[in-house]
């Protein structure tokens, strides 16, 4: 998150709390694990998740005031996406993560699987010592989504029948549930009314989805500099992203070189440049776009001169910004 | 567990439950996480855990009932340890489990992080089910001690150093946890009193060490066809136990064959036949039966005379008796 967007700085000093309370919390008895952990915190990531947390709980009180306990949910909804992250390097194959050397190419896969083990299982924790059952459930539920999301992409690798709904879908379960389930986390735990709690799970869906889709979209069109990753790493996965599959279904020349698995020397180029002179990129900026409308009247319930709720649209808008 | 064993006949009819609540549970909506989990629930295994579950629970009726959430709770406990067992595969590279093709193996590593992760997130979402905070609390603890415990086996590979109290340390985080946080969650889920809680705690402590213990004794006595994975196993892995720790104490000869990693042809064949020949696997199973004892006294505390009871000793007895 760069500390120049307009929003940031309502929750500026929240968030150098929260990167404190983060190191002290995965301050793991053990020294690898902590080292595996670490090493991600450090790397920073964007922190959008607990931005959104932080955010929604701001909303939830007269005063701004952030209770304990919705801090407490911020730094564990981010130590979930970044045990997520761990996992997800062993799954992918991918040799580089936000612009650093992966943990498991570091530490190797079983440091991986450990400290990704690790990590949900602190999640867990802390997420019991919370103390409120409702929000142990939703979030719960978030890490069984996780699961069900990487083994649907991993199933239908290369395969050009996947449709976008079915993207969708998978999109949801790999990143849109714990946007979704924290926002309304944040709203629960100061008891506000289930229409409060609805309207912010649906706002962190819908900011979920579209976060995805731009995602997915820069990394067919940022260099590997810009993305801290080679350029195309979905593709190269076979990790059939929108772009890619509003481009089949425009182009069927893409779909020779997904089929054969990029075998062939430049056959990830060639992949490439059809996509990037296709109108598949357009559809899936318009794609992200239409959930972030609907991401933005999720918040019509709520006070529209609240200045978190402002904060809130503005992010929405700033992660469409991303794009263009 | 056998069915001719005196206690088994106290839970037999409930373990048949638990198997088919076992079946419907880890039904997950992917067919490819559902092979990779049914794949080890089928091959059955022994179903400790359970039984211990479902005999303390039963002690803490006054007509042996069961409540739900005392069977749900036998089913997390073996969900954890199978989730537990499929990410031990993908750390030990051991080429069988239970006498069967591991999930790594069968479905590749990615698989198996993906079924461990699917299995520990449906535990935690069961658990939070339950209801009650305090359960949630204990048995998310252990899902942290697995993580600490295999760092800690992880990093002594091969350490001759190691001393037994720190092998101890490390089987309370690996096994004697789980074991111990379930038997005192089936008194939590009926609200005895912190005496009954603390004391089926403690039986669990010390009959799961024991039974850490006698595994490690028969991984170096038995056969590989007996155990259902390769004799010697722990120590080509370098992983230190008992029976080789206290056979270090005394004979200094299988140093050498540790310290330079079995490198040679036939190191493993003449270290396990010195241990075999070494006063190291009496002292462990010395060990071994102190705990077991240790275990008995600490269900003092209850009544002598109820069946259930009596079924727990027989049952610390029995684990016993796989060593002669």
């Amino acid at each position: 998150m760069k500390n120049n967007v307009s929003f940031f700085s309502l929750i500026e000093q929240d968030i150098e709390i929260l990167n404190k309370n983060l190191q002290n919390m995965v301050g793991a008895k053990h020294p690898i694990l902590y080292a595996a952990a670490e090493h991600l915190f450090k790397a920073g990531g964007k922190r959008i998740r607990p931005v959104i947390v932080l955010l929604a709980s701001k909303t939830t009180s007269d005063d701004g005031t952030i209770l304990n306990s919705q801090r407490r949910l911020a730094e564990i909804t981010e130590i979930i996406h970044t045990a997520s992250l761990v996992h997800d390097d062993v799954l992918d194959d991918c040799s580089t993560r936000r612009g650093i050397q992966t943990v498991h190419n570091t530490f190797d896969t079983k440091i991986a699987v450990l400290a990704g083990d690790f990590l949900f299982a602190q999640s867990s924790w802390y997420l019991a010592n919370l103390g409120q059952l409702n929000v142990v459930k939703i979030i719960s539920k978030v890490i069984t989504d996780f699961a069900e999301g990487e083994v649907r992409q991993g199933s239908t690798h290369f395969d050009i029948s996947v449709s976008v709904e079915n993207y969708i879908e998978k999109s949801f379960y790999k990143t849109a549930s714990l946007i979704a389930a924290s926002s309304q986390g944040a709203a629960m735990l100061t008891q506000k009314k289930e229409e409060i709690y609805n309207s912010l799970y649906s706002y962190g869906k819908h900011l979920g989805l579209a976060f995805q889709i731009i995602d997915d979209v820069l990394d067919v069109t940022s260099s590997s500099q810009v993305l801290g990753k080679p350029q195309g790493a979905d593709l190269i996965n076979g990790n059939l992203t929108a772009p890619i599959l509003f481009t089949i279904a425009e182009d069927k020349g893409v779909s020779q070189y997904i089929n054969r698995e990029f075998r062939e020397k430049n056959d990830i180029d060639n992949c490439l440049q059809i996509i990037q002179n296709n109108k598949g990129i357009q559809k899936s900026k318009d794609l992200a776009s239409e959930h972030i409308q609907t991401a933005l009247s999720c918040l019509d319930c709520l006070d529209q001169k609240n200045q978190y709720v402002i904060g809130l649209k503005k992010l929405a808008n700033y992660t469409l910004e991303r794009l263009y």
